[in-house]
């Protein structure tokens, strides 16, 4: 590790984040653009096109000057997008939400869940997270200063959980549930609709609030998608995240959204006012105007999505010793390379070498070792050459 | 106060947030829309076009699928982008910054202080905000549990700062100093250079953080601007703050940036991570274009400003018993019309009814009693009308 020099000043303050937090994204971009051979599978982006008459509405909206769509919103966010977040959750998701007092717009997804952590999670609470799971959230946890407990995803049944065994870790003492459905970055719908029901049962029981983490729930290729919300309507035990980064390859734009009770709906609205004032205000019309009319998109990239996954799961199971689940929605795959190489950190190092990018499953917790996570978004993805790639480097 | 039911899981939760730190602005916001003829003097905004070309090229670099400017950028902000600030940094203000170890590129000046305000403060530091100040830094402080000291701003001297009074209240156990000039509420700079030269020094030897927000500083209207950077050239004991929302007119856009010590914007950029992932990539592309042409924009808004301060401040002055300083930058005048009204919650809500949204004064602290603020924004602004009105309200 670098040594770091501080001002004298600084030197009176203690770190409060360690240089080992860093996740190396920054790093990754760096090696991908000076090599552009290299295929990017590691970081967690929609490689494909942002719909075009989104982007067409975004510049009419830029350059609307009667309308001044460069003034700051209202930090709750724009009341028209509100409402067609309504429309949208109940086409997708089967779900009402009042635009008015259910919905927070916010800078991604990351910032609905950094706004409900800081006003939910006190020190000393108990926190209940996935392993494997996504990083940031535990980044985010630990800040606060909870107990952190886990419950596990099971390679062996597809990264989905065991609900018994989540319902005996929801115990009294637990504040909060944390469930990423589908998951990054193991791609499972990891609860089943009957789970679900007595997962929120329980929460319900025992005051346990659940967090949702939905953000890829557009993109599923089997089975029904079960969201939580229809299993809390009044929102008593439960927040909603979701996020149109993903779903609408906008990452950049960062627009998201929470939905829950309007208590903490009012709470994390206050919050926000003092860490981003509002929304991308751009970002924000656009969605309130395009909205309505995603449904052929959507579409259009599941079957592409859908296509890439089952190639990569076909090529991958095709080499010895690798098993790969394949993933029910989202975008990534997490096959378990642990019979060629126990190490991911390892595999992940060697692969940069041979031409492909990937993230290692010990990123995202214990549950991930010998595992790498593979991103399936990219609408050029040529598979045989990332496999090939893959296949000559672990097994050569 | 409206009643709040809170859901079950939340009866569990103590509200971080009091309504009563609830900023008007919605509501103002509300009322507003509701009276088209009501001229809004209340909500801090630059009330002028873009830049044109900012437009252009934002629209230019949405529809650019070569080069996918929807993606996430790094956390840190665009090395263009961060390299165009660097020149912007030396032409405005004077002052030398290394773009790779310096900048970091923010959602809005508002989370630069959010950052800095999480990364460096903690319960029991002392740290020491200006009177009459921005309402939103004391909520961002008061979260983190400092003891919060003020020093005034004068109103028999322009609201500057009397500077052997604040290197009086420097004392060993402060941890963090903020200025904020030009002002917002008041419209003063609050240091003159040789007082910011004497509180530079003192912070250094006693190794107090000194946060200088400098949002406002392109548009001033007489002598020259001093800013902090120029003397602590390595940021041992200075954060800048600064933002393109007021100065291009894109408050929606969300886009600022912090300048400090190589350490600090480590911690801040790492923490930024979890908080907003990156500030949003379409703003950054564009202003890493637009960055190097802004000369004449910024001169003919200056002109416009200080064309609409003028008018007002000798139409205010001449009403008997208001006292109306010059502004010497910025947005805001903030006179006092103590001889007519103490109260300056009963007049904003007396000039609502008569026709004029103000902010009042005593919102910004107890020295802002008696005093409104007034914005002078409005490229459309009606000197006469606005304070027609005023007069007639307060003296009729």
């Amino acid at each position: 590790m670098e040594e770091l020099s501080r001002g004298r000043a600084l030197g009176k303050v203690t770190a409060v984040i360690e240089e080992s937090e860093r996740s190396p994204m920054g790093t990754m971009k760096k090696i991908m653009q000076e090599n552009p051979d290299i295929v990017n599978m590691s970081i967690g982006e929609a490689n494909f096109d942002p719909p075009a008459e989104l982007i067409d509405i975004a510049c009419r909206l830029s350059a609307d000057k009667v309308n001044r769509r460069s003034l700051y919103t209202s930090t709750r966010g724009l009341p028209p997008l509100r409402q067609a977040i309504a429309r949208y959750m109940k086409k997708t998701l089967g779900a009402d939400a009042d635009p008015d007092e259910n919905i927070l717009v916010t800078v991604g997804g990351t910032e609905a869940l950094h706004l409900a952590i800081k006003v939910l999670v006190r020190p000393g609470d108990k926190v209940l997270l996935p392993n494997p799971g996504w990083g940031a959230l535990e980044g985010l946890m630990r800040r606060q200063g909870p107990e952190i407990l886990y419950y596990p995803l099971r390679k062996a049944h597809a990264w989905t959980v065991d609900t018994d065994a989540v319902l005996q870790a929801m115990h009294a003492g637990v504040k909060v549930l944390v469930v990423n459905s589908p998951s990054n970055p193991t791609g499972a719908m990891v609860v089943d609709p009957a789970g679900w029901a007595r997962i929120m049962e329980k929460a319900k029981e025992l005051d346990i609030f659940v967090f949702s983490d939905e953000v890829y729930h557009v993109y599923t290729y089997e089975g029904p998608f079960v969201s939580a919300v229809g299993l809390d309507p009044t929102f008593e035990n439960l927040l909603l995240i979701d996020s149109f980064s993903k779903a609408f390859a906008v990452m950049g734009w960062r627009i998201g959204y929470a939905v829950a009770h309007p208590w903490l709906i009012r709470q994390m609205d206050v919050y926000k006012e003092t860490v981003s004032a509002c929304t991308p205000s751009i970002a924000q019309w656009a969605f309130a105007e395009y909205l309505d009319s995603c449904d052929a998109y959507l579409e259009q990239r599941r079957a592409m999505l859908k296509d890439n996954m089952e190639k990569m799961v076909a090529r991958l199971n095709a080499i010895p010793g690798v098993f790969c689940p394949k993933a029910q929605g989202g975008f990534y795959l997490l096959p378990d390379f642990s019979a060629l190489e126990p190490s991911s950190v390892a595999m992940v190092e060697k692969l940069l070498r041979g031409g492909v990018a990937t993230a290692p499953g010990a990123a995202f917790g214990s549950m991930g070792e010998g595992c790498l996570r593979l991103l399936f978004s990219q609408e050029w993805l040529d598979v045989d050459k990332v496999v090939s790639r893959i296949e000559k480097t672990l097994t050569g």
